[in-house]
């Protein structure tokens, strides 16, 4: 291969048309918009995405081509980036790829949709710039690896990418031009971890700004605007800089031909990852035999040791973050309520019969869970009914990996549940945004969602 | 010590007042306002910065309470800061601090004079705030070390540190404010030396999102937003991840009785900094023997091998850049016109008397030089004269460095040649804003500058 690295991905960026993209890729990108949609909504009021929002709105122009999301307001493309990458990522609810560990919709769509929305791309261009986003992104982060992964948060780092690709895509950059911009964005990426230490809210910050430090980086691009061109594998790049497994290999794993998107996992339950699996085959085993949650005396889940580890402090929770850690109320909010998401958990820290059932949930190693464990997130429960029978319920991927992806319609609850927890649009702009999300591949031209 | 490096850095620059800072040091941070002011005229004609400029003007206000320099433009203080953050380092004519290998100016003056003009701070206050971001930005420098230098771009990491503490204490930040800030700013911070291998445009870029990226940090820190609280230090945070010798101990090196800023250097003349010791010597002992360039017949320098090293390859300099490594471009345009600026370089390639004399210098190992190099930089110079004598000239530190600094109309002169290089500005504006910089100190409000 006589091309870098580096180049190939900007070149594959580049020249990337949506007749290359099988269709399920591209369904399942407009899928991603959606979901991402509800998490934009339901992180709008938060006090650090309104700190970055007020930023925005006092540094940036008072009105313009691109929509904050969450209200009537707009603004310049940039801002619009800056403030719905904070809002994406505010609930922990957008999508995320195990393999990298980053989170791409939080940086993909904040970007592309600004920019398409000031420039009258087609629906149907708006989703392939993204796909080039994913694609790209994912693999980048596959690339810094687990080293990069301890120290520095991916989302930020390779995020700046994803966003820079994406955007570059919209704006038709050359190959040579995606290039600049790949450096330009790498040499702009940034996140580190420390944070965590005192949950400060750089979380915010950081998909904020690699959403528009990478549409900076595009927009510079398309003005002859230069950058390294080997920002990610080069011997003063991100891999030399701030990695220490660096893999150039992983950047052009299977371009074209593997699409990285569609490995893409939603999350689905607004709960710690480690209850889904059972929550699920609970959630199983309730359908199958038609179980009302006063059915039930007892739910043993089987499950694997690390589930244990994080989760088993937790019997009483006293704040709603402490309530997502309760195996109990995870799986009470499933036999009460059909769903545990961020509206089910506000209203599940008073509620008495939430506490029922709670008591009657039990953790339990189980060597097959436990094994398969972390490839496999198998989810077992053993329910106990009130007329004595004891029920198995199973599911082999928790709800939201590709193996068990969502519906459509589970999308759409899902977001509606995120729009009501945000409270910020009205019924009629919600499904106006919903309707525009929906029937995005078939438009000429993105415009306001709402 | 109870408090952390970072905790006691936000608090020491979060309570630095104007009466704690020595007056010499209060007036070389004017000093260094009034040079970058020469640099940023320089720099704002320049390909890159107009892209930067033009990215800033296509998202930004329409107008503002801040200047771009170099224009009668207005626009928000980020893009204020992102604009002339990107001018001032583009003809590296701004001042350097040697132990940090790092260049204030260019981010810290950007920054805090945007916000300036938009709180209406004195000029006291705005100089209080430089001095703290110079303070703090040196150390970060040093802490981050060799290690970081080889791979990252120290003014663009360092710089985002400096460009926030500066903004931090125009806004009177609590000292728990001020290390939210330092926590926003250094989980920002970014800038890699790759773009060097292909000369992309990416300094401009760094300077640009350093000065932009430090004032978001601390805009948002006054509004609450909380960060990281040992970013430099802690055990995910910049040292950690992006450096190797990183040593805490010099983030509070001295503070309140070591003033870094009066060890930073100005830059002199427009070269190669290992021509400097030997123009300096030229002009010395043609000072003290009266002598024009046509007494000349003969210039030996005697110089360090690392000079050499760098300036032997260019004896017959083809375009503006090399004839900056051409020792006897430079020599000759001492002995000329007594000034080697910009516009001196620019005019110089096709001149025939430049030519003329650059043939007549050489170079020569010395000894004594070689072995001061490079805690001190010596300059030597054997010069023949057409009526046989051999005169010796010799200067200790190159002029700009602390102990030969500039007098202030030496800093007249190269700003006034500097904006002459920049041609944007009419001379009306441009002694307007000269004698702003220079009466600043009294004035009670920052306003603009022209």
């Amino acid at each position: 291969m006589s091309q870098t690295p580096s180049a190939t991905l900007a070149e594959f960026t580049a020249t990337l048309a949506d007749d290359m993209i099988p269709d399920a890729v591209m369904s399942r990108c407009e899928d991603f918009l959606l979901d991402t949609f509800g998490s934009m909504l339901a992180g709008y009021p938060a006090r650090p995405v309104k700190s970055i929002r007020d930023f925005a709105l006092a540094m940036g122009p008072a009105q313009g081509s691109a929509q904050i999301i969450g209200s009537t307001r707009t603004t310049s493309p940039l801002f619009a980036a800056l403030a719905n990458g904070a809002a994406a990522h505010m609930v922990e609810q957008d999508d995320v790829h195990n393999g990298s560990v980053f989170h791409p919709a939080a940086v993909v769509f904040p970007a592309a949709l600004a920019v398409a929305q000031e420039t009258g791309a087609s629906g149907r261009q708006l989703l392939t710039a993204c796909v080039a986003g994913y694609e790209a992104g994912i693999r980048v982060g596959e690339f810094l690896g687990r080293s990069h992964y301890r120290i520095f948060h991916t989302t930020g780092t390779a995020g700046t990418i994803a966003a820079a690709v994406a955007v570059g895509r919209l704006m038709s950059l050359t190959p040579a031009q995606m290039l600049d911009a790949i450096g330009s964005a790498g040499t702009q990426a940034a996140g580190l971890w420390e944070f965590l230490r005192t949950a400060a809210d750089s979380k915010q910050l950081h998909t904020a700004k690699a959403a528009a430090n990478g549409l900076t980086a595009a927009w510079l691009a398309r003005d002859g605007f230069t950058g390294a061109r080997q920002i990610l594998e080069g011997t003063q790049g991100m891999g030399a800089g701030m990695s220490s497994d660096a893999d150039p290999a992983r950047l052009t794993d299977r371009l074209g031909s593997r699409w990285a998107l569609a490995e893409t996992s939603f999350k689905y339950h607004a709960s710690c990852r480690h209850t889904h699996p059972a929550a699920d085959a609970l959630a199983q085993v309730m359908q199958d035999n038609k179980l009302s949650a006063d059915d039930i005396v007892r739910v043993v889940t089987h499950v694997h040791q690390g589930a244990i580890d994080v989760l088993g402090a937790v019997t009483r929770p006293e704040t709603v973050h402490q309530s997502k850690f309760s195996m109990g109320t995870v799986l009470a909010l499933i036999a009460l309520r059909q769903r545990a998401g961020l509206p089910e958990f506000d209203a599940a820290l008073d509620d008495q019969s939430v506490a029922a059932f709670r008591d009657k949930v039990t953790m339990e190693r189980d060597e097959e869970v436990d094994t398969a464990y972390p490839e496999r997130w198998i989810g077992k429960v053993s329910v106990t009914t009130r007329d004595g029978r004891i029920l198995q319920g199973r599911v082999d991927e928790p709800k939201g990996d590709p193996g068990n992806t969502l519906s459509r319609q589970e999308i759409r609850d899902k977001v509606l549940g995120l729009a009501q927890y945000g409270n910020t649009l009205s019924d009629e702009q919600l499904h106006a945004g919903l309707h525009a999300i929906e029937t995005i591949r078939g438009a000429t031209q993105v415009k306001r969602l709402y």
